[in-house]
């Protein structure tokens, strides 16, 4: 039956003896997309099932045996059961002795076990080679060739013979295999396909909660108190001109609060005098996920963007400037060049312009391929110094835009304030943190204890911590 | 002679002992070039030749011998020769047992052998370790060190030692080695430099047909007919309005061509019942160039937003614009501000923004290093979920942009319907037999077949497929 | 106390068996920071110090011991202290035989030392394996987590499986071994970290320098003489306008330099008649870094555009558009349509757009995960041919801009022509060259040299080089 099967399947590139064979245990959804790709891929695959006469299921080209006839055929087991049933393998424990058992299995939850199911087979075999692999592919995207996102197969396992033998079928199946070192990496990489955004996550709800909060305020004064007051219908307003509010304001609050956290940092380490100390957990939380935040508030301010060089193009644009120049015309009132008007609004729009191309450097630089060609002194020149002047330019940006009307009482609608003074507020307060903790006299004491100095120990340690060490 | 040359060369970092000798066998441009290389870096370079008298030509530093003389002074001996001429090697049988011989040769054609060039010489000196390397590099950016897009070298052989002296002598020319595995992947390294964007070539072609077509029909409707008509002369419209015509058009419906087979594929699995039986090949070509597609569309999509923010800046526009002023003080017609015209033109570009935005967060995610740190979960949420809300808004933006003009007679000329128009048909029809898929009673039976039920062995199943397999 | 220590440690995800001993030499900064980490990612850590005593200072879970005492605990052995001090290790050296000995020190320059402090190592303790990891990683972002940048490190040594156990330590804390190969990399690894955009000074500088020329040039054209032939104060220019004039033409300029030294080289090709003459050195620097220039150009050009979509929003070009129309209707001209300004104004943006959407593509395809991904012949059709369709449309584009205006004596003001002929220069100049080097006789002997064909060699060297070689 062997030859049978050999005979029908189209004879590849390679000639037949090149064929190895792999066995797979268990006829799954998984494990028959694995064997229907490894066919394609020229080898001969060998299923080892419960109930091996059920063979029409399966890709032609591939035999159905028991359990233990297919593990003698080949060296490489990938299992493809769950691993609730792993321990029926402990009958098999003589034919499997000293084969490489490929455990491609997933949890439903994070952290599901106290030990990964790598490492529980592991512990069932001891005389086999465990070797984790495979996944972190969807069997959907194995047959349906959709392996954009997902062409790297992570691989561990602690004998690394058995591991290169994985990682050689990883490759002629057209995956790329990412070695990851012993089978202690197994937890991490059976965790890993359960995630989804788990570091966007705070920065997704905050920007959505500031959104809503925003939407609602400029509702508020923009619609509603006109509504009331003048009877003017400005509904349209919600399409453009109130997003257009909103999402400035939540770009500039987020940049602000990617900043924050190292601020808050600095304080802590100048109160405790020692850089030894860990920061509270949520702030070690936010500090991982500054980058996410950066991102998030890039996205507003290209939307930002957007809106405003649509501005001229909208009706409500042409409109008004079309009815500016008739009431000028029709009132018969000069319309002397204003220079200050000029600067104003140049000015305004040139740190809007140079805070967004650098808003957009810093996207850049955080895109993996690039954080990699740079080194870590580098990244930190981009991050922080370029960060600050990013958010000091936008800041600016608001700040002119405000102009004269800044706090002047004519703009408090029912006491609420113009939408743009509640972006300053976290923007401004960072920003002259900052210049404190810049001061000589704290930036020096800041400096050593990032070196290293403790302020307690600072007495004793000379003589340990000398010059010699790095 | 040998010292001579060795004290000829200017002394590098390293002290001369430890200089390795390398072997080239084969005097033509690429063997000169990366003798040239290899000496900057230190190696000490013997070529082999045929006629080893003509060593003028060479590099400074460098001896040539015969093959044979040249192959016992190192243990890697780079063949740069080609393939129809290896037969000659098995003259020097003797000397390059347990030598490794780096095979860096191309081909002309994809598939031009049966085997690759690498397995080729195997088979010829079975005793000798043979490894693919350095094919993909070209003499001429080996010498102008213009090697920006090929520091990566693939390298393959069965020898795990002999790969990895290979690889040593690649990081030490300053190139990245990439370990693919065994002499199998040769044929693919070798058929790599010979691709030329594979996988853009159909949607090129499909989006420059789309182009041509769209631009003669616009140029049918908005130059010829207001010629005829009205002897309008609009050939000023080819510049920059058809343009921006022709291409929101070609990005519309390339995109909605990205999502329209998976659609096909859906339709055809619940026909059959199954996942297990493959897709036509046409189908398969056009699911796995579904990335190429949006970006193309991606690009056109771009293009139309920068003609458009563009459109007041245009003199056309600003001719407009004080016409249309100047007609209304002519006429002293009233100017009232209509709220729904508003609402059409900024609920209009709002869709358009957002689109835009999401179509560009799409793009970023394809970026090979973006895509590679996500997760195969992350990466479909955001290809697929993402993608359909990107079509919507997109289809809407168009839709909207209609508004009231929606196929009214008066739009048509010469009974074409404005181009506009065109640009819905497949995104409309992709969204129609969408929404269908989604309805539940097909939804669950699709998501049944792609967990790997079948409708015709549906009965047999329960007892195979136990719940044991994943 | 190794007991105590270990108990008083939360028991983490691996059970205390397997904790694994490293000892750290050196209770500097890095050394604790470094401790910490791997206290953290459950190793046992044992410190080496001249000082056992002062064991307070360390993490919590951590041993001190004399340096002799702790190198017994462990077979990997971590150098956190300075190159100069490594000389008292030879009193060490029976305890180190056979042990790994981590070289983590950076040096204050480049190439500081003959030899890399790795290399200085393995020769004073020959029988101990020297692995050089770490050094790229800072003591701070160790700690701090922020890890963004760094996550990568570089490993080399001669010793394959220390090597190999010293990567699998890096992936245990979270990080990703590169493998660089043999200690020879020490060199270049250590140098890494000194580095600050090496490859992106000259083009900073260059661009530097033409900005400020061009910013005064500016000044002098458009803001003083109308100060001093009219007393307009046109100083609201140097907000917006002005820099809207600087950044486009630094960005012209910048993108003719990327193509200049290539046609450099061609000249020298086909002077010299042979490509196996080495480049002068300013030139070789030159074609380095001209991806950094093609890069530094494209953020000019963004500004660019950026700065022109915005006219329409500035208070000047409302102001001016306002004032156009008042002005017509106040002089009751007639205002015809002007297809030739439409035809001017609508083709000079579209070559505009259609550049800087070429250039924007260019500058994706340097992306490295992009350029990764192409291959060497993608690379040079997208680099050279797409690059010069760029530099034509852009120039084009400048050229349109000129229009009518071009060199007319009206538009020069104290003989200085219009800043936008300055633009033209080197463009013109490099695309002329250019055109000349494509005419068919030129350009068959340009191809024949950079296949490798030599004038002055050309009778002798069919003999020698014939087709069978690459």
């Amino acid at each position: 039956m062997d030859k049978m099967s050999t005979d029908a399947l189209p004879l590849a590139m390679s000639s037949p003896e090149k064929r190895e064979t792999v066995c797979i245990f268990g006829t799954g959804d998984f494990g028959r997309s694995l064997g229907f790709k490894m066919i394609q891929c020229d080898y001969h695959v060998v299923f080892g099932s419960r109930n091996p006469q059920a063979s029409s299921l399966l890709a032609s080209g591939a035999e159905v045996l028991s359990y233990a006839e297919a593990a003698r055929r080949s060296d490489i087991i990938i299992l493809t059961i769950h691993r609730e049933h792993y321990s029926f393998l402990t009958e098999l424990t003589e034919v499997l002795n000293g084969k490489i058992l490929v455990d491609v299995s997933n949890n439903l939850r994070v952290n599901e076990h106290p030990e990964s199911n790598a490492e529980y087979l592991a512990q069932l075999m001891p005389k086999a080679h465990v070797v984790k692999a495979f996944n972190t592919i969807s069997a959907w995207a194995l047959q349906s060739g959709a392996l954009d996102a997902s062409r790297q197969v992570c691989v561990c396992g602690n004998d690394s013979k058995a591991k290169q033998r994985v990682m050689d079928v990883v490759r002629n199946l057209g995956l790329t295999p990412l070695d990851q070192g012993s089978l202690l990496a197994a937890k991490e990489i059976e965790n890993y396909p359960l995630q989804l955004f788990p570091m966007w996550r705070m920065p997704f709800y905050l920007s959505a909660v500031l959104c809503v909060f925003l939407f609602f305020y400029c509702v508020v004064r923009d619609v509603i108190y006109p509504y009331v007051y003048e009877k003017e219908d400005n509904t349209f307003r919600l399409a453009a001109s109130i997003p257009n509010r909103v999402f400035p304001i939540t770009a500039l609050t987020l940049l602000a609060l990617v900043f924050l956290p190292g601020v808050i940092a600095a304080i802590l380490q100048l109160y405790h005098g020692t850089k030894y100390r860990r920061f509270p957990g949520w702030l070690d939380h936010w500090m991982l996920c500054r980058k996410q935040l950066g991102l998030v508030a890039l996205g507003f301010a290209c939307l930002h963007v957007l809106y405003t060089l649509v501005i001229p193009i909208r009706y409500y644009g042409r409109w008004r400037s079309r009815n500016a120049t008739i009431t000028q015309l029709m009132t018969k009132k000069e319309n002397p060049f204003s220079a200050s008007s000029a600067w104003l609004s140049d000015s305004y729009l040139s740190l809007g312009i140079l805070g967004f191309f650098l808003f957009v450097l810093l996207g850049i630089t955080s895109l993996p391929s690039v954080s990699n060609t740079v080194t870590w002194r580098e990244f930190r020149f981009v991050q922080s110094k370029l960060g600050f002047v990013t958010l000091i330019l936008c800041t600016a940006h608001t700040l002119v835009y405000g102009g004269k009307r800044f706090l002047s009482p004519s703009a408090l609608r029912w006491y609420l304030p113009s939408a743009y003074i509640l972006a300053l507020i976290i923007p401004c307060t960072v920003l002259a943190i900052k210049f404190i903790l810049l001061l000589p006299c704290i930036d020096r004491t800041l400096t050593r204890i990032r070196q290293g100095w403790e302020r307690d120990t600072a007495a004793v340690k000379p003589a340990v911590n000398g010059k010699s060490d790095i």
